[in-house]
This record gives structure tokens, C-alpha cells and sequence, in this order.
């Protein structure tokens, strides 16, 4: 049974991914907290730190992305107090040019409550195992 | 120039590193919060919620090794209020037999503080990357 703020967390985890599939770097700012020190692992990318730094990261991945399926399974949320961290599996497809990835990676998402919403400070994305590579059926999340 | 609070999650930090690299379990337990929910993600495992699968995880992988070499490189913390979390890159030597695997990986630690003391709440170490993989060489860190 889940916990008002683990349902909360979980909220706030869906907001990002659904920015994220949007390409919507609006609601991605006012997911990201602009108080607290943030930063991101993207898979393959040193680290970023600093608001600047995560949001520009993301406003390149928006525009280098027209179109982008995920999915998340497995979602775990943990609190303690103004603590948060999900634990899940993204699950993307890509459609490059003509051939689509299929790709999971696990990933870690870290919140902090500040006057009672749950802010992200960290994305930590693992590297994507591919997991099925083909030129771009006709199917899949993608279409 | 760093905070107080980030030099003691820094410290808490390499605390973990040290119990890892001595196969320490006692250090360990205490390293982990025993209040609050925690999880890791050990590369190519399924995620373990709550101390017991975490601690049991841990006492597995020391009974299984004989010696780590490890250092930890690029290490960055964030303080936001009473949660904390380090980014940084392990770099592991490991020996199997008569092979020595030289490996890297991206790495998350959430820490929590409790009644001033700073405790891990979950790691989440990438697969690593293999960089070098050899016959056991005389010389690098496990000898």
C-alpha cells in the first residue's frame, strides 16, 4: 500500500517522463527544482551539475528528437521525510532514419520537497541495452 | 570551495568506498541507514528494496571476492537541506583467477541526514564499462 507523498513522488516521477515523450521544455523547467543544486548522468555523458547545464542538456536532446517512445516499468518510489528516489526501467524506442531501437535501462530519480512539492534534483539513466534493432517496422510505440 | 555538509557526505561517502574495498560487513551496516527505506542497483541486478536484501547483497558480493581494487575518481557532491547525493566514477580492478578486469562505471549515492550523521540510502552503480582485460599483470592495484 502506498503512502500520500510515495503517490506524490510517483506523480511528480510521471510529470518528468511525460515531459520527456512530449519534448515539453516547459513543464521539464518546473520539474527540475530552481532552488536546490541539480544535477543529471545522461548514458554516455560526463556528468552534468547546475541547473544552466541539466536544462540546456535536455533543450538539445528536445531538438535532436522528433519523435521519442518510452515507457517506464517497475517503478519503485522510497521516502524518508523530505527525501524521495525512484527506482524504475525506461523502456525507449527511437526511430532513427529509417531503423527503430528498441533499448531498457534502468534509472534513478531523485526528489526534494520544497513547501510540499516534490522538486527533481537528480536523473541518473544508465546506459540503454539494446534490446531489438531493425529497420523501422510498421508498429510499435513509434507510429 | 566546498560546505561542512558536503565534506561530511563526502566523508560518508568514502566511508562506503572503504568498507567495499575491505570487505568490511560491519562498517557497512552501519554505513546504511537503519531507519529509512533503502535500495541499490549492483550493475546487471534486478533493483533490492529495504536493509535486508541490501545488506544480504552486500554480505554475498564480499563472501564472493577475494580482493577489490578500487578507486573512485571525479567525485561531486549536492547538499539540499538533509539529503545529499554523490556522482562519481568507479574505477574497479578486479581478478578473476588468473584474469585481471579493469572496468568503470558511473555511480549515484543518496544520503539522508539523520540526527546530524549523513546515511547511504541507496546506490545505484551503471554496468561497468570494461577498459582493459589481461592475463593477471605483476603490478596495478591488487598487488
Amino acid at each position: 500500500v502506498e503512502t500520500s507523498e510515495e503517490a506524490a513522488v510517483l506523480e511528480a516521477n510521471q510529470a518528468f517522463y511525460d515531459a520527456f515523450v512530449a519534448l515539453d521544455m516547459s513543464a521539464m523547467e518546473a520539474i527540475w527544482s530552481a532552488v536546490a543544486p541539480v544535477s543529471c548522468v545522461h548514458p554516455g555523458w560526463e556528468p552534468l551539475v547546475g541547473r544552466a547545464a541539466v536544462l540546456e542538456s535536455w533543450r538539445g536532446i528536445f531538438e535532436g528528437t522528433a519523435k521519442i517512445g518510452m515507457v517506464v516499468r517497475d517503478v519503485r518510489a522510497l521516502v524518508a521525510g523530505a527525501t524521495a528516489w525512484v527506482v524504475l526501467l525506461e523502456q525507449i524506442e527511437e526511430r532513427h532514419g529509417e531503423r527503430a531501437v528498441r533499448a531498457a535501462a534502468l534509472a534513478t530519480n531523485v526528489f526534494v520537497r520544497e513547501h510540499g512539492a516534490w522538486k527533481l534534483v537528480h536523473h541518473h539513466a544508465a546506459s540503454p541495452q539494446v534490446l531489438e534493432e531493425a529497420e523501422a517496422p510498421p508498429g510499435g510505440m513509434l507510429n
